[in-house]
């Protein structure tokens, strides 16, 4: 055990006070940080225009990282800079950037450290992983808003009053899934969400869902994919005899469990293991790999490309 | 994500309903199984003495483990035996075994899985395995009672109300560690508890308690032991370079981050993480290592052997 | 670095010596052990029996592994029995046990710890498999014999003589596959090879191969199996960008690649991996993995249960 | 099993032929790149400068990676360029970034990928981390050339001659371990030595050694430090019965065991493993630890820092 080295209060919704995690939220939220982040055909001098940009308007770079695939002649960037001594309001930043990224043919999109992006929460029964994405955005870890939390069960309501979420109840009725979905939109909208997290959403979202929020829904799926698509992955594992068992999160897309792979890990099981063993060896590395696939996507750290991603570190 | 597979709920404290997470205790509840921990010196015949014992009164194991530490000629078992068939009642088994354990210089135990020891939670201000816990008693993982939650800071307070647990506030008043330790210690013995949990509780035990709770009392330390005892761990491994970093559950004892160890683990990181970077990636390994540790005690799979623990799997 | 604590010396074959590696084999070599696999359909009394079968006979039981697939009522069982101060020679155990096995519908085999199986290896083009594994031969780590090692490539030659090992290139000659594998099959009897190790063999085995070697050929598969079955898994774990790669070694099967799973392992990509890198990555899994299943076999570790192991620790 | 993706065959010394392992060596050699590595106080406009003065003579970065360490204020970056673009002849390039790297005040150094640093390799007993380095290098996977391997015991004549490596054999005799070392520095430098490696070397350098060969001299030791420093770590690791033993590739310092840390990785052990296990266990960690950071310096991604490495992916 420790003394010393306790951590900050920090005042949570609804009159309750979590003890803050004293993470890296607070530590750099006196400096905030625009990240660019790019993929362009690959050509010479590309970092050297950006960063000449960057320069020119006095800005320090804090973190660059670039990734060229040269099989398939592909450039990726990832620069975050220091907005105290850039001498541009951040509004003007695209504008003054866009001649740079047109001479790339850039794909870019340009964020800032200080946007928290709002989250909507999807779940059905299992709370592990909603409870833990609502605990380390109030804990402070997660640079995240989460306004609103929807099932298709109504196990969470609790949960979702004592994290101070808006929750909604949409079950399928009479097997109206397209009521359901449209009523789930509808809620998305209505909260001005830029994130979908499928937290152990056991429902197949529509093609049209899944095109609309292209690289915006992230989900949890409970296997090492691509083994064990579809329905009751553990227990196609335990029917295998696999000796470690994992999860993946991935952006959703129309094909089911074939998304862009975000993040995934894996733990060692044995012959000892039954089913329900690897269902709870399997909650603690869903509740990991999806909190870290929202952080990667929320620092802006994720670029999609083709079937795959780039996660800068 | 995934159609069908769903969990059932179950009812919780305080009306509050959580979606349960089907695991194990709910699956074997209809079997209480009793289970033997002994360690004795090694010498033939005593796992036929154990298992003729079991088998002459009609019972059936399901689980034996066996561990010979040849270099000190040391002998370990572990044996869970369905009660179903046993032709002795529960309280009649420890009488009726006596006579075998002294036979072979055994230390031994017996416990029964449908007991659900009585947990006492001890923390400082850092929530995440103070919740983690909670969470997984009230979902259905952890068969353990959490009747008291004590702290030294005021944090802990709404959590405690909301998860259904008694909250003490004991602060240490005017550097009078014995005096808050001796309130402590009442408010263990009021709530009649078994096991202490010091879910990052950064205050250090007189040895007077270690020694009376000895064998009862799990601690969560955030390094990799031995290395970086003492304070500030993630300070002393981010000053020394290290490449992993880790946690360890253990037994505390009189000497500081010396107990037994239970279990241990480690993630990657980098020179690209700071000290905030490496508490972060080190609370999910905190929490995932304590509640392994908690489940193996709570299932009767530790033994404590000198410096070291056996630990059936 | 280190002062002391070097390892004896041992001489290999043609007189090359290599430095041993002090490991277990030797430090167990003055106490030979039977071994006793099992499995039954699950019934109370089996290990009484059995246990007691061997205190009867005088001997001292160094190790008992047990599991019970509740789901499917079936026991499995390993029991190591130090020979020493056993009653039976070792050729009247198996007479003695056999009715103690039928009692119980045992599947069973004896097995001794000084009995080093006769390997042979199979091998394409890559070296690293077979180079690892006569290195833990030569070095004392595998208690095995390998007389012999085959290729459709010639590559091996040289190192096959260096490790003392009799090489037989067997090219596809004009696509003769099943003419190649029964010189394959009347090389492994000449030799008296007792287990076949497919060492990165790229040739796909007859079902009448497979069927006939059941149990006896483990092969290495460069996917974390299911996922990237057939060929050239590095590419399709590329093209599909997973963010860790794995292997599995595997009992052959007729079904290719679906062979039930003795040990699997993985390690962390990102997408600055290319094939190459994948591959290398690859390969320190691949000897690492191979080398753990073939232990584990030889050790009589190794239940198969349908398309699933027991693998004992 | 997998059909087809054999690799190519490459002729090695002595006229033994290894089936080459068609890793990333091969595939990049038709383009030769130049590496820079600098590390500098942390200001604005570092990176703008250093790839306008690639883009300037016409080069294109094919990688890049920065890291700011804002607590220190310090600023490390690699940047890896196509030679074929570029406008000067590579013995040109250093003079004309001269500048650039004053203006910084960049500590800096230039290599280029078709390089291959002749590494030393020094081993006491142990083999397998020497056998290992040697098959990589002989494979083609490591970008090394090895023109001698010195040892304090006679048992690697056998292995080196194989090998194609000169071999010295120079033992400390009557105690005189300087002039011992004074014998190793002269064979070092008689082969033009760059790199040296410690691969279970078990005695320990002079400072004077360490000091004139700073930043050159890679060991490994076999304990995840700073757990277990000195003499026998896996009796030390036993003893104090940790749940994971580990391994650390460190550059060589005059403080033992305290050099800066290039890589870790641990291994799961368990009450089951004596000191024999241990040791077996350890050896695969050490084989494949070493070898990334043997490959992690010659592709010039290491930077050391005071204490500490930055280690660039």
């Amino acid at each position: 055990m420790q003394v010393g080295g306790e951590a900050e209060a920090t005042r949570m919704a609804h009159g309750v006070v979590l003890a803050a995690s004293g993470d890296r939220l607070g530590a750099v939220a006196s400096s905030t940080t625009a990240r660019l982040l790019a993929a362009s055909p690959d050509r010479p001098g590309i970092i050297a225009a950006v960063t000449a940009f960057v320069a020119g308007h006095g800005g320090n770079i804090i973190d660059l990282q670039q990734h060229t695939d040269r099989g398939e002649s592909a450039f990726f960037l990832r620069v975050e800079v220091d907005l105290a001594d850039l001498d541009l309001p951040r509004e003007k930043i695209a504008p003054a950037f866009a001649p740079v990224a047109e001479r790339f043919a850039m794909r870019w999109r340009l964020g800032f450290s200080d946007h928290r992006p709002r989250v909507g929460l999807l779940a059905s029964r299992e709370p592990h992983c909603v409870h833990d994405l609502l605990h380390r955005w109030r804990g402070g870890e997660l640079a995240i808003e989460v306004p609103v939390l929807i099932s298709n069960h109504a196990d969470h309501a609790a949960a979702a009053e004592w994290f101070g979420v808006e929750h909604h109840h949409l079950p399928i009725v009479d097997g109206d899934k397209a009521g359901q979905e449209a009523r789930v939109r509808e809620v998305l909208r209505a909260h001005g969400i830029e994130l979908v997290v499928l937290a152990r959403y056991m429902q197949v979202l529509s093609p049209e869902l899944c095109d609309e929020w292209a690289g915006r829904i992230i989900n949890i799926h409970h296997s090492f994919l691509p083994s064990f698509q579809g329905a009751r992955p553990y227990h196609q594992a335990h029917e295998r005899g696999v000796k470690l068992i994992g999860v993946t999160a991935h952006y959703a897309t129309a094909a089911l469990d074939d998304g862009p792979i975000i993040d995934q890990d894996v733990i060692r099981v044995s012959h000892r293991d039954d089913v329900h063993d690897l269902r709870r060896k399997g909650r603690d590395l869903e509740t990991t790999v999806l909190a870290r696939a929202v952080r990667a996507h929320v620092d802006d750290r994720t670029l999609i490309y083709g079937r795959r991603t780039v996660v800068f570190d």
